[in-house]
């Protein structure tokens, strides 16, 4: 097909109340949904401009580059966004795994009827990667 | 692998202070993000117990079933939820386009240098199914 450009400028892109947009991270190779977080514009233009993936935590009201304490970094392939600008979707390299709980994928369990079901494998000990007590 | 189950109680899930969560839709066969939205309680109990995804409207401030103007209905396969209660991941049989702008994914762009590169093409006529003026 051809491709058609257009002027990007992240000013018009619709961060919220909070100044934040959703940010989905996906596997580059796989596709596979990885995460879901949050950025602000600081995080956005960092992740453009380094080509690793920074998000805004809103529990620790911070910028968070993702992997500085568990070396599980996301290198970026590609960036998307959606019709409304108000979401992101990033395509990355990931490291070891997204989720804090040891696996590659945030989503590792499904709903099926009342139950949470986990139905994938670890892929790193969370416990001695995080070093919690 | 061994799949382990505990209860579902959705009274556990994670809404924000305004009652919502993201929840991200892909292709029930590619994978592929299609779109990003929002869901209540209520909106996720309807798609829980009916199998077709309803979303909540913020612009509107109401349940909103997908494709009930266009036809482009989310038939869900699967619903994952990730490590914090607070996303989740909808697989869908996706009819026609997830997009109201004509494209099978929202995600139709891809941020390049100072560019907004389409890459993607339409799937259906977004002005004569959604009868612009």
């Amino acid at each position: 097909m051809t491709e058609t450009r257009e002027a990007f400028d992240i000013a018009k892109v619709r961060f919220d109340g909070a100044g934040l947009i959703a940010a989905v991270a996906c596997d580059a190779d796989t596709g596979e949904v990885l995460m879901v977080a949050w950025m602000n514009r600081e995080a956005l233009e960092k992740t453009l401009r380094e080509g690793v993936v920074t998000y805004w935590s809103r529990s620790r009201g911070e910028l968070w580059t993702k992997g500085l304490t568990s070396g599980h970094t996301q290198e970026v392939t590609e960036i998307r966004i959606d019709c409304d600008l108000d979401c992101v979707l990033l395509r990355v390299r990931q490291r070891g795994g997204a989720c804090h709980n040891g696996f590659r994928s945030c989503f590792y369990r499904r709903i099926e009827g009342g139950s949470l079901v986990t139905d994938r494998e670890k892929v790193f000990d969370d416990e001695s990667v995080y070093k919690r007590p």
